[in-house]
């Protein structure tokens, strides 16, 4: 197994949907010194559309090419060789693309699941591309909870000068009261302190939002959902020793001395969270997945079809993702 | 009336919860020599009150003490004389404080609507007192439409670096979709696009949030609030020469680059614009309520209870509320 050769850890990257931004986000990635110091990146991927995009953007195509992960001793391309998206347009949402983009990540996942990678890093999928694939999933999140037989997961995302975890992410914003239950509180504030134990030391301090505007006012707005659900939870995580406190107004949760003072926000929700992590750390939030077997963090962003195979997408937050997926990594 | 003997606005700036860091603010405000060169303020309150403030803060009492707005021809106290909270202790919520605070406001707006002040700045009212005083309004906003009988108006938070106005605020989370309607968004889009044609100058740039994660993404999440309701109502919006897009994934609305483009963004909750105007502007944004017959303005806090009569509180939003006051006054 490549591990044992191995004295950094290895990483598996996926190229992300062959029509976006993550074909030239891997080329950078796999010329990139600084990074080749703190891990091997193994970007997973089809050789044929990166040469297309190294010729397009003027990147260097990669100087390692393997078929096999054991001949990855170095940051490489593995050349997976699908040739399902060859032939594709940049910027064009298309069935082949989705499709590829599922294999590699499908690879990327036996990999991790078989050891042979210490952690995964993926690059953007497409849903749109993925949809008309028949892949019938929001996002890489489900698919990897899918593949690993893992229910008790949720999304972080984490940048210096702001960190939130999710207890609901990809549905609708009417949805969204009724998948808020104590247990599922609970673990998120559980996956989080575990997680942040890991990347910022003992005794990580969380914040807890309310759900309503004001945390709901003592009930003046809103169905009690701060005093029946999540405060019950806090108050469970507090019994098991975790520093939590809540439920706060949301709007009170990211002013600048909440975010010096506590290491995480746990959030109710999708926007409550991506607002502020998209308006104080744009660029460079990276998303990482809580709770499944393997490690999996991902760049801050989608395809970005309008910029995709020009050369202009910025690497700061795949980087980021590469460094975090490398601290994280067993 | 005042107004004819008076070369610079004159503002009346209610005294707020006795018992909260109104009284402390306006005293400050009082003491303060630059806003006097571009306003008259006069706060509507009680002496016994800012006397007790006066000695516990050691800020200094005003100079003019009047009784009739005639006689108030430089920065004054109107002492309304009401007798209800002179014996109030700081920092409780008490009915007696809710009825002063009351009083307050509504002299101010009697006095506005009578044209013998230009524009009204309020300190914050606690909600939780007027409710004690069976003054059931669940703030200064709903008051001010009520006694002015407006029904098309909204809130604005306004400061350098974002500017939001709002289509839904103080409603539980899961009453906010059916609140929504293309009438309600296209009023807040037109009264927000005036407001800011005053401040910022001629042909301003509004951005329009969604409501769903990712504005539904094409339908995937959500009930087509995106397609069915706020993409009509900007349609309409750009029929009246409007210049208003979306609309657009709210976690993308407050990325530096958007907040760079345009003037303000017209939200559809509470917490949708107040989470970034927080994380991004605290102790700078002012409010103020768009669509009324009479200006108002006010600052961007609450009656902090945790730091009142400590000479503590930071009077940098009321400041700028009052200077937005004078800008918008006519």
């Amino acid at each position: 197994m490549i591990k044992d050769s191995q004295p950094l850890p290895c990483l598996a990257v996926t190229m992300g949907d062959p029509a976006g931004v993550g074909p030239e986000l891997s080329l950078q990635l796999l010329a990139n010194q600084d990074l080749a110091q703190l891990c091997t990146p193994v970007v997973f991927g089809d050789a044929t559309i990166l040469e297309r995009v190294a010729t397009t953007t003027g990147l260097p195509f990669p100087n390692t090419v393997v078929s096999s992960l054991n001949d990855a001793n170095s940051p490489a391309l593995l050349d997976l060789k699908t040739g399902l998206a060859d032939n594709i347009t940049p910027a064009q949402i298309d069935s082949a693309a989705g499709k590829a983009a599922y294999c590699y990540l499908e690879a990327a996942i036996t990999a991790a699941q078989n050891q042979q990678v210490d952690a995964i890093t993926t690059n953007p999928l497409n849903k749109a591309a993925l949809h008309a694939a028949h892949i019938d999933f929001p996002g890489h999140t489900e698919i990897l909870a899918h593949k690993t037989n893992t229910t008790d997961y949720c999304m972080m995302q984490v940048s210096n000068p702001i960190t939130c975890s999710f207890v609901t992410v990809h549905v609708g914003y009417q949805e969204v009261p009724a998948l808020l239950t104590i247990d599922r509180i609970l673990t998120v504030i559980e996956l989080t302190h575990k997680a942040l134990t890991q990347i910022r030391g003992p005794e990580p301090k969380l914040l807890v939002c309310g759900l309503n505007p004001h945390a709901g006012e003592d009930g003046l707005f809103g169905n009690n959902e701060e005093e029946n659900i999540i405060a019950p939870a806090i108050a469970a995580a507090r019994e098991k020793k975790i520093s939590a406190k809540g439920p706060v107004p949301p709007d009170t949760a990211f002013t600048p001395a909440r975010l010096k003072e506590f290491d995480a926000v746990v959030c109710m929700y999708h926007d409550q969270g991506h607002i502020p992590v998209k308006a104080l750390a744009f660029d460079q939030a990276v998303n990482t997945t809580l709770g499944l077997p393997i490690i999996r963090t991902s760049a801050d962003h989608g395809t970005a079809f309008d910029i995709a195979w020009q050369n202009k997408a910025n690497p700061s937050s795949l980087f980021a993702a590469v460094k975090l997926a490398t601290q994280l990594a067993p």
